[in-house]
């Protein structure tokens, strides 16, 4: 064994985390941090460049390919969920424990922390240069570079049914994508449709509040502007917006896990358990039969 | 088993629907409201934001890859058509049962209201603060979000010919897609191509009219509309045009359908059936032979 | 055998094709109809709604993916070529016979020619509706929605140039694609990567003229227009242009074939020979030894 | 044999280099002449058609397939890096030898050399009828099509985080897709992948300084337009910015070498090894206990 590789396996053995939950959680930290510094960081090249070097559809591939390359970078290890709501949904299906939750939820936040803090560090300078000369508070629109705050047609009703709504779709989709008795998509090529279902979720949900649907991506990058200089009113602006794509998105991972599997995933899970009852069934009657030719 | 697992097992068991076509429809319905919901919504946010959240392509985009979501939700299930005209085409070639037909363009039109009617609730603030104070008629471009209108310059027989054609193209890709004999791609790649097919379709095929191509998302979103405020011009506007979108796909079907079986599906086929012939008539001389031998 | 099922048996059989040549002629036509449908499509969308359908991007995309629609169509019977100039790259490596070089040259052609008509059937009111009041001739910006002109910075040294490097490229990355010694793709993805060639292709070498870059995409719809009414300057316009996106290509494909082989197509290809020759001499030397010992 | 074959095949003898290290070498030049050739060539296509025919995210697209199609290109012999930060993370974790690294660098380099002279030529009557008359030097809008320069708003020190960051998340990602412990997507698809990494950067990281993120990339094609007649001040710009995408993009590879080892990978490596020192361990007892048996 090479010197070289001698150190480099010290170093895995060294800083090799066994506590599994734990590295998940980190992998779901990193991955998060993923989809929220690319996504962001397309906010921020719209916003700052004035519209010469993006555009909302360019934010809406960001965040798309960048859900992709979030899961890619840590799915093996955790299942690259990414967001609350869907490990949420997941849970509520049994196929996550609900000890997981919780950890996930935190790290995932974490992620999106660092995700914005990135982004801030990269476009520093941008940020001092634009034209409302940084008067770092929530009316200037750096704020919505990180997180989301509402259209001025929007009001906080209608708002929560868009949050509902939006992560709703998202959860059918993800559901129709991991479903174990519905494989549409060959192994492998999950993250890729999750990307086109977050793309496609900003290309027609996006309009109203900038589709969070996610409580880490936005959480997470506004306790960071909060702490970098846009202050408190992150969290006051809008009467309290920010509680919306925290809480509405869970809501409406109840309701997508609701209509999916009412109107397709007990149906796949039903021909499956059927056809299983019905062979064990037979192997019941021939072992009866044998027992009673013997 | 844990009690979680306990009630999912039994909910599983109480909402399962055992009749095959109902389930199928079912998911169909799932399916075109995934696809209508994600296009209009797109339409919606171009239409609603000015044109600053969204331009002609990203409703491209939004309704070639919301077809390949709707069909990933419900293509296991039911075939993801999510279009009369389709169901029509694998129905007059023998691979899907023709009483089957009237069940899908039902539940894909039920599907095509309700994505609408999503897309109304979640931009309803949005359709009240639009520029022309939503004087909710046909003449207002909030119409166009959901159905389709023909472009002033367009003749109602351009109008006919533009559905005709465009379905023809639609047909003639989806059947060299699941052509049995002709199998171009791995499997469970289908729904991502047809969302290309879809998707092309509207950047070479959408300035005449709004590429419909499909009987049930323009009918049931133009119900909606009809039933929603828009009034009943919906369906006497420009001398009845919504009979259009019904039929043309349908005659359109017809062409694509022997288009692409007189160019390459009875090729592909013939050559497989020869082949087949041919070894069975090996089969018999091999077999008389034998006869003869004995 | 249902009655439905007897008809269209009877159908397959009658209009069965036996001459291979043609059924693979016929399908190249059919897929070049369809490249050519989707991207000149785009084109007309483009320049008839003035921009407010279709950007040069959306031309792009259209040519690409209508490239990897065309291919799934007919590439299990033909290869899918679409392009002279592909046809004759493998031809000159050996992989296709030469004989099928004229016969797909003249029914890609056609199947542009046909492409044309279609989308100038479909866009027929609104070509009529344009601003230039459809004084058809070249000068017409309609003219360029079927075939390529140079733009006004143009030398026609530099058009042959840019045709020439255009059709190198594209080569280069077809012959990578579909090299048997070098498979970088799985089986099936290889109509998307051409898709994807040919939108990059677009991308970046498009401004000059167009990108071309295929004669049959640019003769047949140039003659189409010759017919329909812009007339013989189609072909006499700048200089006589015409005849550079029909013989640069195949110069091109001489070019970019030289280099894909010389850095990377004969040492793939050597060092599997190399290994087979090995093998064979060892096997050699193990008779030889096999018969010294007898 | 065909004397066509016969040629063919003395050709590829004569031609075929039997140094494997020079044909990778050559490998990897040919595939980052395509990145450069068409990411470059979409820049040109942007700038000097004064946005009619690219926006920022037109050049985005091509850069991303551009690495996509080098990565085809040469994959199957070098790996297809494409850039010498990515060979540098390799050598890193030990999966590269370190004397490949120079050879590539310098192959790399010159693949941009020529990727730039390509554009030159093909876009050279352009060049000469840009609006600014050609005064061919570095404050020529014209310089960015080739090389990067940073925006007006930038420092150096800001400058030289943009390209660390940049760099370190095209490595963790690319560390991910390559990982043989963390096996995220079918086999073939990494240039894709990678593809879509490039895009997503271009899309979030692009408006500072044009997210160069590989050495090769900005100092070919600048020793290019240094001789092509900017002149020298292609290197004395911005107090020498050129020495930053040379020298951050390899710190940032490590950097997001040791952020991906310490989230992801040294835990999957470890989980691996973990149960390969488990069956080791028991083999040993198996063997300890058939010896005391015997």
């Amino acid at each position: 064994m090479s010197r070289q590789k001698f150190i480099l396996d010290k170093l895995a053995r060294t800083f090799q985390i066994r506590n599994k939950l734990l590295r998940q959680s980190l992998a779901e930290c990193l991955g998060t941090l993923i989809l929220v510094m690319f996504g962001c960081g397309a906010c921020a090249q719209l916003v700052l460049s004035g519209g010469s070097h993006g555009r909302f559809m360019t934010v809406n591939f960001a965040f798309g390919f960048g859900a992709t390359l979030g899961i890619l970078v840590c799915g093996q290890v955790s299942g690259g969920h990414l967001n609350p709501a869907v490990t949420f949904a997941l849970c509520l299906l049994g196929r996550e424990r609900w000890r997981k939750f919780p950890m996930y939820f935190l790290f995932q936040t974490i992620g999106g922390f660092f995700g914005a803090a990135i982004i801030f560090g990269m476009y520093y300078d941008a940020l001092w240069d634009f034209p409302e000369s940084f008067n770092m508070n929530v009316t200037n629109p750096t704020a919505g570079i990180f997180s989301t705050y509402p259209g001025q047609h929007l009001s906080l009703l209608n708002g929560f049914f868009d949050q509902f709504i939006g992560t709703a779709a998202l959860i059918v989709c993800i559901l129709a994508i991991v479903d174990p008795y519905n494989n549409p998509i060959p192994q492998g090529l999950e993250a890729f449709t999750v990307g086109f279902v977050v793309l496609v979720i900003g290309l027609s949900m996006g309009f109203n509040s900038g589709y969070a649907v996610n409580p880490a991506r936005d959480l997470g990058p506004r306790i960071f502007t909060a702490m970098a200089g846009w202050g408190m009113e992150v969290f006051t602006a809008r009467q309290g917006w920010f509680l919306i794509p925290i809480f509405a998105p869970f809501l409406g991972a109840i309701f997508g896990t609701i209509i999916y599997q009412l109107m397709v995933g007990f149906h796949v899970e039903g021909e499956v358990r059927d056809k299983r009852e019905k062979m064990e069934e037979q192997n019941v009657k021939l072992t009866n039969n044998t027992k009673e030719i013997n």
